[in-house]
Order: structure tokens, then C-alpha cells, then sequence
């Protein structure tokens, strides 16, 4: 919802496809029409789009946007080419294993039949399958959270105080988000609830978290990424619920970095700590996250450098003295036994039960296709 | 130092007292001649000066400021002047115990027998002498710490990796800096060293210590406050070590906010987590940290708001969007249980010895003077 209006953050359109550039956000809405797969690499790995789960679908739009370039060729210089595309949009980041999975499912209809215009028809009907399976996905991670919100507020008075970290909100989906969709479901009962969001340097998407449940009316305050532990050492955080860009098997947790300080402190303080988990996120094939899941390491400018609005308009400013060295790992993992519960699109489950319910809907098996 | 050029942080002039405006740093070196006791209450309120041991200092400063000031009143009316200009000075900030331990020895020294200009002169002595042992308590904790930093790096081969949070350097004391002291101290025994700097949300003093260790010639690298955790599970931390604003009688420290998480990530990592504690900042009066040290609460305006270095000078640009709600608590408390060693001025301490060996050098029975 963007001022009472209902948004998606991806759609395809006659000429490609358009996304929100979340990059002008929360100051500006940018929408923006990409052509090419090309493009759509440009806008993963910029950042135009994030969050792990529209990463996946964005891939997948890519690829159905590589089909429509490539109808025209050959037989064998279309094939070659739409191998390159699917490595390239593959590759574009290397954490969230999404984008592996959505990949891996375009691979197999790209692929498939002699006729290419029927590949491409096929191509966008599985993109538009896929982002309809997200919004139903974070819809059934709502219902699955939801009871823990609703044990909360029947334990104390007062609103339910929900730490979260980086933005795992409709703007990291397709629609109503992944650790936020609870929230919503909260709202709609009726129960009152204050959402403490991290700032989440760098790249500050805590400014997209405050945005889009200011844009819902829900009441949060943001604090600097610092914070979460004194405030939950002071009894003002319920619960923790943070989204995943890849969640190895045995539920060690992939996420912007600093989500496992959060867990450090939760555990310290008796605050349970749970992650909004969709099958898409879930890697069976990787046995545990420590030092197994690769971490993106990226530019030190985005420590170094901030953009905000200044008195002209946009503006990036330097935060340090000229020759200053930085390190920028884009991502932590969180070990499971730092997880109170994974909230998924199969309901509330244990660490232990991840492959059990999710191993089959994840990438497992989907390893088929020759492109 | 600044570009090879020694300096301390404050001194004493015949207009009244120089202090570097720590505002303008690292991109530009301002020195503010500051006349009146109540200009020193501005630039210790605004942060112009900042960090536990420096703002003790200007406190004491401040009340000669405040002698000089009300050297020509008559005798009920120098006093009145004077309590107040204390009771003004003593709460300019909350969290550090710095400022009521300096502002205690002044009390008995302003107060002291019927010569104002005596006082005067008493009061510039002892905020010299108070310098003076200031610098010298940085030095023996540079003495104190520097055998951990030897034995770790007999331990392995390559630079020994510190991270450090906030500035607990030369810029928060008067020189050497607290934190700081035992890593310039192993620099100066050619021990390989380098330094994590966290760039310590919000106000980012992370940018004071990293310019700070560039103009003494220590290798550092930026990072955000995320990052410390995953960077201990990866091995990339030998140890922290941080300054305090004010230890407990049980050794709890309050510091910067987020120092709290980085013990988590420590105690987890089995990464050895060191405070260097100057006696002034140890407080024997508050048995314990969590609940009973005061933890200041600043501007929401730090959090929503940043400043740095634009296409045409200095610019402080809005990081959310407007009526977003921030809650910014500067310090937050870390349990005594968390805490490897204290690094003090009377050496290396456990936190079983504070009481028994700071006890009497801190505020205990300081508590007299009438003003």
C-alpha cells in the first residue's frame, strides 16, 4: 500500500518489466521499466530491487525478458544466448539462494519445446505463477505468525513491541512481506502493536521498513542498529521477527548483516527470536550456514558514503576523512540455536523440522534443465 | 597528534579555554576559545567536547571559568554564583561519572578560604594537575593493556586484530586515549596492530578514532556496527577493547550504546573483551549498571539525521522520511559477566577488584565541599 493504494513491487507491462527503484525510497517513488535481462542484472545487483524473495521473482521476470530478446534467433545462438542470461541473472548476488531457486525454475520452461514464442508465453506465466505463490507464500506466514502475536498481547498490557531488522516488508516481496505480514495480520485483528525498526547500515533499509508501516498505520519508531540490546536488557522488546535471504538445512540463518548481534542479545534477555522463513528462502542442499552460505562482500562506499535528502535535493555526503579503508560483508549468518521458531508458508516450525516440511518445496529436486 | 604535531584536547589560555570542536572533525580542525562557564556547558551538552575522561576535564575548566567570572562579586553572592555555575556544569550530561568526580574536587577548591583570586589560581592548578594525571592515568593503561596485546601476538602470526567501538582515544581524554593507549603502546614496540573501528551510530565517532589512529600512523578499517559479530565468527577478531563512561561498583560499564552487543558477539566467540577503565570513571557509589546508572537519552534528530562531507561543504542530510519517530538512548550497559579484564591505571583488574583497588581514587569520599 503506498497512500491508501495497493501496490506490488514488480509487474510485467506490454514493453518489459516495472519495478519500484527502492534506491529513491523513502523520499521519492521511482517506478522503473526495464527492457533486458540486462537491465533486470543492473537492478539486482544495484539494488533498484532487494530483499530475497523479490530477488527470486525479479530473476525470474529476467529470464522471461531474455526470452522475448532472444525469440528471433536461431535455434542454437537462441540457446547459447539464454544460457548466458540465466548465468548472468543468476550470479547478479550470491547470498539470497532465491534467485538460484527462481532461476533453476525458468531454466526448465525457457528450455522447453521448439516453439520460441510459446517458451516466452510459457516464461511470463510462470513469473506471474511465482509472484502470486510469494503474495500467497508472506499471506501464509501471516496466519502462521500470527498466534504469536496474539499469545504476546494476551500476556501483558499495552502494545506488542516487535523489534525487526533491515526490511523484510512488502518491499522485499511481492506484497505484505515475509517477518512484516504477521504484523499486518496483527493490525487487521485489532491488536496494538509497536514496531521497533534497526536502521540497518549501511544501506539504511530500516528507512524502507519505517516507510511502508507508516504507509499501513502502523505505529514504529526506528533506532540505530545499537539499540535493540539495551532496549530489550529494559524489558521494551516482545519479540523479534526478522525476514531471510537463505536459511541453511539445519536453520542456521542468512540475513543483513548484524541480525546476529539481535539474536545474541534475544537469547541474553529471554526475548524470543523467530524468522519469517518461505520455502523459496530455504536451502536443503546446504548442510549449515557458518562459513558454508558465501557472504557478498560489497563496495566500501556504502559504509563510507550516506545518501539523504539535503537542502537541495538529494545528496550523498562522506562520513569519513579521505583515505579511510572500510569493510562492507553484506550479510550474517545466525546459528539456529539462537531461533525460537521459523515462521513459514507451512506454518511455525522447529529448526529440526525445516527439512522434514520445506525440503521438498525448496530447491531440492529442481536441479533439471540444460540451460 | 595531527599530522605529526602533538596536541591535547584541551588547555588553558589567558582569554579562557581552548577545546578541538570535535564537530568538525575529521574533516576539518576547529579550535573554539570558550570565555564563560556556561559556554562550557554548551560545548560539553552539544558534544563540541566529548568521551567520559575529556568531558571530567572541561568540567573542571569550567568551574575555573566560573571563578574567574565571579571574582569581583561580594562574598554571598560569589557563592550563590558559583553554586550554580557548579550544579550547571554537573549536569550537563548524565551518563559519565567523570563530570561529578571533577566537579566534586572543584567544589572543595572554589570554595576554598576567603580569596577569590586565590581560588582562582587554585582552581586553574588543580584543573591542570587533573590534566596532568589524566594523561597519566592513559599512560599506565597503556602499560597495563599492553601484555594482552604481546601475548596475542605471540599467539599467531600477522597484525592483531582490536576492534573498538565509540572513540576511547587521545580525542576523549587528553591524550593517549583510554582504549587506545595500549594499542599505540604495542605500535611504538613495532607489534603489528590492526584496528576494527565501528562507526558507532549515531553522531559516528567511529570517524573521530578512525582519523584518529590514521594521524598516528595505525592501520584501521571501518566498519558499521553490524559487522563486529559476523567478523568474530570468522575468526577476524583478536580481541576488543573499549573505553566506559561509568563503571559500576560491581563492574558493569555503561558506554556508548551497542558496546553491549559486541560483548554478546565476544563472550560467543570466545573473543577476549577488554574496558579501559580510568579510575575517574569508576563509581563505587552504584552497586550495580543495569537500571541504576542514568542512561542518557539525546535528540531524535542524531538518528533521523546525518552530517558529512558534500559536493560544496559540509551538509547534513535527512536519512527518513519526515514525521518518522526516533528513539535514540546514547549508552547502554554491559553486565560485568561479559567483561574479559579492566584495563586500568592501577593495571590489569578483574571485576571481583575494582571496589578493593579503585575504590578510594574514584568518587568515595570525595563527597564534601558546600557548593
Amino acid at each position: 500500500m503506498i497512500a491508501g493504494k495497493p501496490y506490488r513491487t514488480i509487474w510485467p507491462t506490454d514493453d518489459g518489466v516495472t519495478v519500484i527503484d527502492q534506491r529513491h525510497l523513502p523520499f521519492e517513488l521511482v517506478v522503473e521499466e526495464l527492457r533486458t535481462w540486462r537491465d533486470m542484472v543492473t537492478a539486482i545487483r544495484d539494488m533498484h530491487v532487494r530483499g530475497a524473495p523479490l530477488i527470486g521473482l525479479a530473476g525470474a521476470y529476467g529470464a522471461w525478458l531474455a526470452c522475448r530478446e532472444y525469440e528471433g534467433l536461431g535455434a542454437g545462438a537462441r540457446l547459447h544466448a539464454l544460457k548466458e542470461a540465466m548465468t548472468g541473472l543468476e550470479s547478479a548476488r550470491p547470498t539470497a539462494v532465491n534467485l538460484r531457486w527462481a532461476i533453476t525454475r525458468m531454466r526448465a520452461v525457457v528450455d522447453a519445446g521448439p516453439d520460441p514464442a510459446a517458451a516466452t508465453r510459457a516464461a511470463l506465466a510462470t513469473a506471474n505463477a511465482m509472484a502470486d505463490a510469494d503474495v500467497a507464500a508472506c499471506r501464509a506466514m501471516g496466519d502462521a505468525g500470527l498466534p504469536l502475536i496474539e499469545e504476546a498481547a494476551r500476556r501483558k498490557p499495552g502494545p506488542v513491541r516487535i523489534l525487526t531488522h533491515c526490511n523484510a516488508g512488502w518491499l522485499a516481496t511481492v506484497d505484505l512481506g515475509t517477518a512484516t505480514s504477521p504484523i499486518y495480520g496483527a493490525v487487521r485483528r485489532g491488536i496494538p502493536v509497536e514496531v521497533w525498526v534497526d536502521e540497518t547500515r549501511p544501506r539504511n533499509q530500516g528507512a524502507l521498513t519505517a516507510w511502508e508501516l507508516g504507509q499501513n498505520g502502523v505505529p514504529c519508531t526506528v533506532i540505530c542498529d545499537n539499540e535493540g540490546g539495551h532496549l530489550m536488557q529494559r524489558g521494551l522488546v516482545d519479540m523479534v521477527i526478522v525476514g531471510t535471504d537463505r536459511t541453511a538445512a539445519n536453520g542456521d540463518v542468512a540475513n543483513k548483516i548484524g541480525t546476529y548481534l539481535k539474536a545474541l542479545a534475544a537469547r541474553d534477555n529471554g526475548v524470543p527470536f523467530y524468522v519469517a522463513l518461505p520455502s523459496a528462502s530455504f536451502d536443503a542442499d546446504t548442510p549449515e550456514g557458518v562459513g558454508l552460505i558465501p557472504i557478498e562482500e560489497r563496495s566500501a562506499d556504502e559504509v563510507l558514503r550516506i545518501t539523504g535528502r539535503g537542502r537541495s535535493g538529494m545528496e550523498t555526503v562522506s562520513l569519513f576523512a579521505e583515505g579511510t579503508r572500510a569493510r562492507n560483508d553484506a550479510f550474517d549468518v545466525t546459528p539456529a540455536c539462537l531461533v525460537s521458531g521459523y515462521i513459514t508458508d507451512r506454518g511455525l516450525l522447529g529448526a529440526g523440522d525445516l527439512i522434514r516440511v520445506l525440503g521438498s518445496s525448496g530447491t531440492v529436486g529442481l536441479r533439471g534443465g540444460t540451460i
